[in-house]
C-alpha cells in the first residue's frame, strides 16, 4: 500500500509560514506534506498540472490556501478527483470573509471542504480524517488524538 | 468489505426536502444513505448516540445540515471519528450567513469540512469523493460522474 | 436558603482573562462564581456533564462564552434547565460576528440569554439580576449598584 | 406569592402578530402575559413608566421586541431592575441585522438577554427559565416541557 | 436674537476626545458648544432632562455620540423639538458597524440626521450648516469655509 | 419672510413613489415640494445646476434620494450652501446596504444628514425639523406633529 | 481594420438571459458578440481554451458573469491577455455579496474590471468604452450614447 | 501617434502613497501618468474640469482612487468618455467596505471598472492592459510582463 501523502498548494510565498502548520500538523499523523506555491491566476498552467497530477504523483488529498478572492481551492478541484480542502486565509482589508466566501459558495459539481478562517490546523486534521479511511496508519493515530485532546 | 453507507442528520424535520437532495445524489454513486432528524440543542443525546454509533453502523462519512445557530455539524464532528460535512440552510431571516459562520468558523481540533449554503448537492458529492479513497467501485463512478459533467 | 452560585465556562483557556471579570463582577453582588475551561467540541462529555449536574451541584444560572463557531452556550443549554448566558467573544478574525449569531441565533425549543461581544462585565450583570428574582440579598445589592450607576 | 406574570412590550402595532407568540408560550408554563405598544421614541415617557412601574405591577419579567434601530429593550432596562429580555424583528430592508445589533450590543452596565431574529418563542421560553428560578410551578412545567421536547 | 449655540452629548467619558472635535469645529463658526456625559442607559433621566431643556436653555441643535448599541441620538431627539444629529462611534469589535445601524435606521416619526462613523467633524459642520438658516453670523462662516475649502 | 420649499431630487424616476412621500409628509407642515429626477452620473451638469440654484430658488433645504453607488447626495451637498437629507433607496440586490454606506460615509469637509434605508417619511420630517428653526410656522406645525404622535 | 467583437462567457445555462442584456447593449455600439456557457469548475479546459483562443479569434475584450464562488472572470483573465470585465450575478441565498467579493478582489496581478451586481447593461457598456479606444465606429457611437443620455 | 497617458485622480493627499504604486505600474508599461488631487466632494467644479478635459489632454485612461463614501470614480465618469477604473481604498473604520459598494455599484448608463480593495497595482495593471489596444508599445510589454510573471 502507498504511502499516505498530501499535497498542500498555496497562492502566495506570504502563504508559507500558515500552510506550513498544515503540513507540521500532518506530521503528527505519519503523513508526508509537500508544499508548492502556484497561483491559480498568475500560475494557471502549473496550477492545473500540479492536481491533474496529484493522484499519479501518490497524493490522497489536496489542501489549498489562498486569500483575498480565492480560486485556487476551486480550480485544483476541478482538475483533480482528490478530495480537496480549502482554507480561506486572512491576509486583507476584509479578513478573510472575502476568501470564505470565494471558497466554500462552490457551485453544484464541484465541491471543496472549506474550513474556518486562518485555520490551517484543522485542515491538517481534516485531511488526516479522510485518510484515515483509507490509511489504517492514520486511523490509529487520528483516534489516539482524539482521545487524548478530549481528556486535556 | 462493507458496503459504502453515509448518515444524513438534519436538525428540523423542516430540512427534509434539503438534505434529501444529497441523499439522491449519493444514489447515483451507489452509496446508501439514511437521514436522521436530531436537534443538538433539543436531542442532545440522541444526536451524540447517532455520532458515537455511526462508525460501528456501517458508515463512512456523515452529512449535517442546519440553519440559523448551526451547532449540528459541529456537536456530531465532536462524538465521531469519521468525516463530517456540514451544510449550512437558508431558512431564517439573515439567509445562512448566520448557519455558514456556525459551522465553517470550528476551533482548532475539531474539523468540519463545510459546502456552500443549501449546496447538499455538494454535500453528497464530496462524501462520494471521500468515499472513493475506500471503495473502488465509487471511485469509478465518481470519476465518471466528474467526466460526464465536463463534457456537457 | 442556597447560597447565590454561578458557573462559568468557558471553550478554551484562552477566554479566562475575559470571563474572569464575569466572576468579578458577581462577586460585587455576594454571588460565588466557579470558572471552567470545557469546550463544547473538544470535551463534548465533560461539557454535558457540568451543564447536567449544575442545577445539582447548586448553580442558580450559567454563563458561557466561546468564540468562533461558538456551539458551547448551546449545548449548554441543551443539558441544562438553568438559565443559560451567552457571551461571544472576538478572538478571531471576524473579531466576532461568528460567535454573536452561532449564540444568538438559537432555535426555537431551547433559549439563551445573549449579551454582547467580549462583554463579560454585562454576562455577570444579567446573572446577578436573574438570581436577584430568587436571592433577596442579590436583589439588594443589585438595585444599589444601578442607583449608584445612574448617579455617577 | 404572587402569579407569574410577564410584560410584553413592542414599538409598533405590526409587531403585534409576532408578540403574542410569546404570549402563548407563556400562557403554557401558566405565566400571565399583558402586551403593550410603547415605542421608544413615540412614545419615550409612556415606555419609560411601563418599565418603572413594572416591578410594582407585579411583573417578574419583562419582554421587549422591536425592529430597524430598536432601542426598545435598552431603554425599558435602563429603567426597570426586573430582567429585560430583547427580541430583534425583521420588519425591514436589513432583515433583523440591525435590529439584532441594537439590541445586543449594550454598553456595560445595563444587560439586555437578547434572543434571536423574530424568536419570540423563545423570548417566552427564557422568560419562563428565568421565573422557574421563583415559581415552583413554571420550573415544574418548563421541566416538562424540556422533556417531552427532547422526546419527540 | 439668541447666540448659536449647540449642546454635545456622549454615552461616555471615553467618547470625550472625539466629540470635542465637533466643538472645536463649531467654535470657527463662531458657535458655542457644551459638552456632556449622559448615557442613555446608565442616565436615563438624566438624559431625557438634559433633551427636553435644551431648547430653553438656548441651544439651537443637538448632537450626540455613541458606541455600540447607540441608543442616545434617537433617544434625544424623542425628548426634543430641535434637530438632533447622530454620531456613530467606533469604540468596539464591530467598528461602528453597531452604532451606525443604531442610530441611522430610526422608525418613523423620530429623525436623526446621521452622519458617518466616528465624523465628529462633519457633525459640527452639519451644525453650522443647520444653524446658518437661523443666524447669519454662522452663514457668512459657514459659506467662507465652504469656498476656503474647495480653493485649497 | 419666503415660504418654506424643499427641493427633493432623486436619481431615478422608479424612486418617484418612495420620495413623493417625503413631499406628502412636508405638506402636512405647510411646506412647498418640488420634486426633480436628475442622475448624479447619467445628468451631472443638471444635477450641479439643480443643486447651486436651489438657495436662489428659494429652497431653505434639499432632500436628495438613491440607491445602489448613491452619490446624489453627496454630489447635491458639494453644490449648495443649504442642509442636505439623504435618503438611501432599498433597490437592488443589496437591499440599502450599499446606498447607505455610499451616503452616510462623507468624508470630512462636506456633511450629509443621512436618514434610514427607504424612509422618506422621516426625511421629510428631519427637513420640517430643520426648518422650524427658521419658520415660526412650520415649527408651531411640527410641535404638534410630535405631541400629537406621542399622544397615539 | 478588424470588426469590433466581445466573447460573453457565464458559468450556466441559467445565466443566459442575465448576459443576453450584455450582449444586446453591445448590438447599440456595433460590436458584435458571442455568447457561451464554460464553467470555470465544471468546464476547466473548455474555459481556458475560450479564454486562451480569444484575442485570435478576433475578440477585443471578454465579458465574464457568475454567480457564488465567482472564479469565472479571474480564470479567464488568467488565460488571456485582453481586458477582462467581470459581472457579479445574485442567484444565491447572498444575493451577489459572494460573487462580487470573489471577483472584484483578485491578487495582485491579473486585474479583473468589476461592474456592479447583475449589472449586465454597464459590463456591455464598459466593453464599448474600451473598444471605443480602438475601433472609431464604437467611439462614436459612446459619445452619441452618452450625450443622448445625459439629455434625457 | 499619441503617447501613452493615464490621469490618475484621489479625493485627498493621504491617498498618495497608495495611488502612486499606479503610477510606478503604469511606468513599466511605458506609459506616463500624472497624480492629482481633487475631492468629488470639496472640489466638484475642479474634478468635473480634470474628468472633461482629460481626453483633450491626451490621457487614454483615467484611475480614481478613494475612501468612505467614495463618490470620485463614479464623478469622474459622468464626466468623460474614457474608460475609468476605480480603486476603493480602505482607511476608515469599515475597511474599504463603504468605498468598495459606492465604487462598483454604480448605476445603468456609467460604468466604472473596479479593481480590489487598495488594489493599486492591479489598477495600473488594467490601465496598461486597457491601453494596449491602442499603443503596440504597450501591448508588448504587457505581454512580456505577463508571460514573466507566469514564469516566476
Amino acid at each position: 500500500m502507498s504511502e499516505p501523502k498530501v499535497l498542500i498548494l498555496m497562492g502566495s510565498p506570504n502563504d508559507m509560514p500558515a500552510m506550513e502548520k498544515a503540513a507540521k500538523t500532518l506530521d503528527n499523523f505519519g503523513v508526508k506534506a509537500d508544499l508548492e506555491v502556484s497561483s491559480a491566476h498568475r500560475n494557471p498552467e502549473k496550477t492545473a498540472d500540479l492536481a491533474k497530477e496529484a493522484e499519479a504523483n501518490g497524493y490522497g488529498c489536496i489542501i489549498a490556501g489562498a486569500g483575498l478572492a480565492a480560486a485556487l481551492p476551486g480550480v485544483v478541484a476541478a482538475h483533480t478527483m482528490l478530495p480537496v480542502i480549502g482554507v480561506p486565509l486572512s491576509g486583507g482589508p476584509l479578513k478573510g470573509q472575502d476568501s470564505l466566501l470565494s471558497i466554500v459558495q462552490m457551485p453544484k459539481g464541484v465541491p471543496v471542504a472549506t474550513v474556518g478562517i486562518d485555520n490551517t490546523t484543522n485542515a491538517g486534521l481534516l485531511a488526516a480524517c479522510i485518510l484515515a479511511l483509507k490509511y489504517p496508519s492514520v486511523s490509529e493515530k487520528w483516534i489516539a488524538f482524539r482521545e487524548e485532546q478530549t481528556k486535556k
